[in-house]
């Protein structure tokens, strides 16, 4: 029976269970944490052989141009191996550090000191500059256009993206309007795919601004789960069917490929836009972790199909881990109406609703029963969820067993946060 | 005898001279390089060590937090090893990625986007921005500063550092003056180092900005080339005596210490400007190379006396580079009133100061005997030596015999330029 039927008895009666079994767990003093999208120690260890792969023996034969400053946009056979990452010639790609974020948030403050390209005013000159905030969505992109000042608008997703209708509205008619988070696969936190539809109306945009900008964050462009992959079409090629090229940035990194803090990260752009961005680059660097590329390179014998394989052992991992989640969701809460979840076919995350008002609270009490989640609201611009019902659940980083206490404790906390906003 | 005195037949005479054994050099069609000051093959080979420091054999029982995400500000253990090159304690140090480069833009960006500390002015608010230059100094310095629209002030360089009077003077009365570069030990490219007294005046300055910073870069602190090395007044502690702290930030890498590309680098300050700096580097990355610090720290064993010992063997590749420059500039410009040069402690650099007018043409001809240098100017903010007499000559990076035949066309084009600018 669902608790939105029970009567005022039958209610009280669900909540003392629930609560009966909560504070069990509660009495365990667990430490568990499903907050963050960290791979896990299993996922480290596949990547150990790249700490082989420049030794001291290798020394001698090694390029040392590799070794010594100099390549401000990477070294080609880098360039080479991640450009199918994005879909891009490797001509389109600068091959930076270890950080992806560290791209966007320099491209963000390129734009607002420099302009989005040659003779175009910095965003700082603009006035009032607003973003669009597919939501639910990532907390560090809105914490970048936060701290710029930029006011963002939420813009709903459903299965196949954004809310194509209601962009293509605003960037008409809004000049101020300079840019977008996309995480256009497996995103972040939903888990969806966005649809070859919203990719070619996304390419079709006639923004009023000339320098709107598509940040397409490609976070999870190989992080399969199944034998059925959510496929992505090209945006590039499409803009470029358009004449539209310069409206993207694209982003990926090795992060969850390989090691999270020392991997490597890469942009994809227009050559107007990888020119502009290396006019300030140049003044800033003089280049990038040239070892760490080679190291990677070498790891994958130069080739992307290796990278891929590669990614087929982080399923093997991962895939038990997101079961977990979805089964027990879908055993204790499937058909209550107390959530609604998206079993995703690739990423990092499940994107769990709960009732209007329940997420905050449920957060709460995991975080009482030792199980840390991400803040609720964080995947929302300022951190506020206008329904107080998100969460996302981040399932890599624990043990299948921790996961499965976890996700026992998430499930009695919705059904005690539900039970409670329904009056119990 | 010096050319200034000579008679238009023996100026003439001296001239052919010159240019007899000139366009000797020239048909050799040599191609050297003494433009950047970039360590040599025999340099590098000395840190493929470190290429061994983390491999997989090493994996199972190494924290798995270093290959995970996380640690803003660096691994405890660099900031230890790494925090005595800045005479600072390990908790006023963050540890970042290979490029102090790119450390010092961002803090130049962040005070532009977001002001020096909190509650501060953001530059871009503060209508014009002038920042001091002692000159001559480094080029990619000067680039900083020029990209964000600084007005430049020269500021001349004698053997004890900067004039301070005239900076004294500068920074009490001119409150748009937010800042000054400084290479304060063997700096490039006059390779002297500030006497105690500069260092004890500068850390005394009444600044008119409150939010005026000294980027106090100390690339060649480490970076002896004698028995009796330079020494250099700590400047934080002198700062802190006056409770100035907050005026200074402070850069160093080991780019010149093991790999160039692939170093790490540290800022150095107080608690208030590295929370100040977190405050944003937050938003901006989730934290440097972990990997790449622990290769380090074991590299050296976690002592920076083993980062020292080190550098003695730095030293004994550069010390005859730099024996070649400068007996060859004393071989047959000594007296002769053509130029002057100091012979520095330390560094990476040796600065020569031509006849006024020659700097140019001396690049020129040694271009076009195949030698390339250090554009003429280049030592200069917007590259404008007033005097057209600075080069700088960067010795580290050929060979002991290719540098040999460079410095030999280095001053056969010194003295073709003399004799040309005296009339001949």
């Amino acid at each position: 029976m669902r608790p939105q039927e029970m009567t005022k008895q039958e209610l009280a009666a669900f909540k003392a269970e629930a609560l009966k079994q909560y504070e069990d767990y509660k009495a365990l003093g667990l430490s568990l944490n499903m907050a963050r999208g960290k791979p896990g120690a299993e996922q480290l260890a596949l990547s150990a052989g790249l700490l082989d792969c420049l030794t001291a023996a290798d020394f001698a034969e090694t390029d040392k141009n590799i070794f010594n400053y100099g390549g401000l946009d990477g070294i080609k056979e880098a360039k080479e191996l991640f450009a199918p990452m994005l879909g891009l010639s490797p001509e389109n790609v600068i091959v930076f550090g270890n950080s992806s974020l560290n791209i966007m948030y320099d491209c963000i403050s390129r734009c607002y000191t420099f302009g989005a390209g040659k003779g175009l005013t910095p965003w700082k000159d603009c006035g009032k500059v607003k973003w669009l905030c597919p939501v639910p969505g990532y907390d560090r992109h809105f914490a970048i256009t936060e701290l710029f000042g930029f006011e963002m608008i939420n813009v709903p997703v459903d299965e196949n993206g954004p809310d194509m209708d209601m962009i293509e509205r605003l960037v008409a008619e809004d000049e101020s309007i300079k840019g977008i988070w996309c995480v256009p696969m497996y995103a972040n936190p939903t888990g969806i795919t966005y649809s070859d539809e919203t990719v070619r109306r996304m390419a079709a945009l006639k923004p009023a601004a000339k320098d709107f900008r598509i940040f397409w964050d490609n976070a999870y462009c190989i992080h399969h789960l199944t034998d059925t992959p959510d496929k992505l079409l090209n945006l590039y090629d499409e803009l470029a069917k358009n004449g539209s090229e310069d409206m993207v940035y694209m982003f990926a990194s090795t992060s969850k490929v390989t090691f999270p803090g020392s991997g490597v990260a890469v942009m994809g752009a227009s050559k107007a836009n990888l020119d502009f961005v290396k006019s300030t680059m140049t003044i800033q660097t003089i280049g990038h972790d040239k070892l760490n590329m080679l190291r990677h390179v070498r790891f994958f014998g130069g080739k992307f199909e290796n990278v891929t394989a590669h990614m087929q052992k982080h399923r093997a991992v991962l895939e038990p881990r997101f079961k977990v989640v979805v089964d027990t969701l879908e055993r204790e809460l499937g058909g209550t109406g107390m959530g609604s979840w998206h079993s995703p076919n690739g990423g990092y995350f499940v994107s769990f609703n709960g009732m209007n008002g329940t997420a905050k609270r449920i957060v709460q009490l995991c975080k009482e029963a030792g199980v840390t989640l991400t803040g609720a609201g964080a995947t929302f611009p300022y951190g506020k969820d206008p329904d107080d019902k998100n969460i996302r659940i981040a399932p890599t980083f624990p043990s299948v067993e921790e996961l499965q206490k976890a996700m026992d404790i998430f499930v009695l906390a919705v059904k005690l946060a539900s039970a409670e906003v329904l009056g119990a």
